[in-house]
């Protein structure tokens, strides 16, 4: 069975640097054997991430909000059609043994917690989550400033 | 058709004013004419604002995790029982007109997260969300520090 | 905590008679004090059956594919938006302590089989859901050919 | 973009020749360079079907109902965590560019209708889903005897 990690983040354009990280990110995962999972869409965090695991040789699964592949990102190699719009965002989070969660809105807020909930570590990198989310987290909700320092994290908790 | 008001909050034990609180939030909405609809299990918030709801004679509506509707609170008139866990937590946030958030753990925060990226009026009561969770909402999240400060907040959202 | 009927059956425009029955269905739904569950849109079983119970007094819930209620029948007391398209079939199912099934497609097929994957009792009224059914179903699944012969076996269920 | 070939059947205790049907069409799955979709328990057709693959050198994905892997046929490479029961039948029906149906019971009825619903094309591997579901269907249902025929059915809808 694969490792599967999980990375969440906007699915708005991304700033040049913020495109690097998510690349970056995706490039790391590949190299470390681990799947990569995403939101599947063509847009922001999920396309730049999956780009950087596919360069890499790496397998992404991406689970759709839509009930047909067509949205899906150029990278993706296992589109999972869910057809329940943001109801997918739990299946991210569970289907995830790490969570990476990069700067991101409303969706990337409601699969953070929907991991912790489901008691999944969660990484945020580069960003702050929130003191309420800090809060429910506790020692589930780490943070980084560099995809290899989330690298690490994930080490860390594979490790466990 | 009924007006929903969504209310969530921790399903854990409740401090004896959370308590007083949740319910008097149930009794407001119910008094106003609107159709309550929580989480609908027989704990924290949920619990209690049902309760609440249910002595001022109001319809009270459960979107439960489970396969059946064993769990639901005794004040549910209509558990929907959704089987798919905090999954699940994605149709509380589409089904309600306007939600009210009560203090809570990682649930809450993702019914809020939800309730904001599917366009619904988020009303963080005594309590405070956190930055990115206010900045990923905007306009459509707001806060109350008392149960009629947040009826007047509902009020003013159905008016839109 | 009211005892919910679903009702199940075609999305599409109905025959004089078919719309007669679902209609017929419903208010005897109503005047037995259950609440009807339907699958929610402003079409075929769901529309004529939810229109029947209303017009009886009856409670009427339905739990919609879509993010929004705008689709929902006129007849709807309670929408229950899902946002799940028809993976929202699996909590029609789920939520009816007894599903009623009138001829319908492939959708109404999927509830049925959901209904009884779930244990739950159903009632095919005016068809022959076929012997891969039956045998799935065995003594879950039973026939009616009248709207009353329903309510009577629906009674039964209640009883055990 | 992996092309994903759906197999449901019966998640009880095979048959020796069900268990060798199921196997064979794995096989031919992974040889034909296709990824492999089933429920993803280890047990019955998801276990059988999986195991065929996986000795092929296929790629397996396992869609679960459950919150974590823990239940997962251990030829599972990939398994996404669902924690919705069977709700996420449909999303089986979705994520499968065709359907195989092996012998089932309601849970496999209930994805053979949800695919056809999604306008998925959908094989019924020695046996006959009934007059309703065929009446359902139209020219998406298909039957075939053996493996080898339902290839050769898969070939020919992809074609299109």
């Amino acid at each position: 069975m694969r490792t599967i990690i999980g990375v969440m983040g906007s699915g708005r354009m991304l700033s040049a640097q913020a495109e690097r990280t998510a690349e970056h990110l995706g490039r790391l995962i590949a190299e470390n054997g681990w799947a990569l999972l995403t939101g599947g869409r063509a847009a922001g965090v999920m396309d730049a991430c999956s780009r950087g695991a596919a360069h890499a040789g790496g397998l992404v699964v991406g689970v759709l909000p839509d009930e047909d592949p067509s949205c899906a990102s150029r990278w993706v190699d296992i589109p999972i059609c869910t057809g329940m719009g943001d109801a997918r965002n739990a299946v991210n989070a569970l289907s995830s043994r790490v969570v990476v969660a990069l700067p991101g809105g409303a969706g990337t807020l409601s699969e953070v917690a929907l991991a912790l909930k489901a008691g999944r570590a969660v990484i945020a990198l580069g960003w702050d989550p929130g003191d309420a989310m800090r809060a429910a987290g506790g020692a589930l909700l780490r943070s980084a400033e560099t995809p290899e320092e989330a690298v690490a994290l994930i080490v860390e908790e594979l490790a466990e």
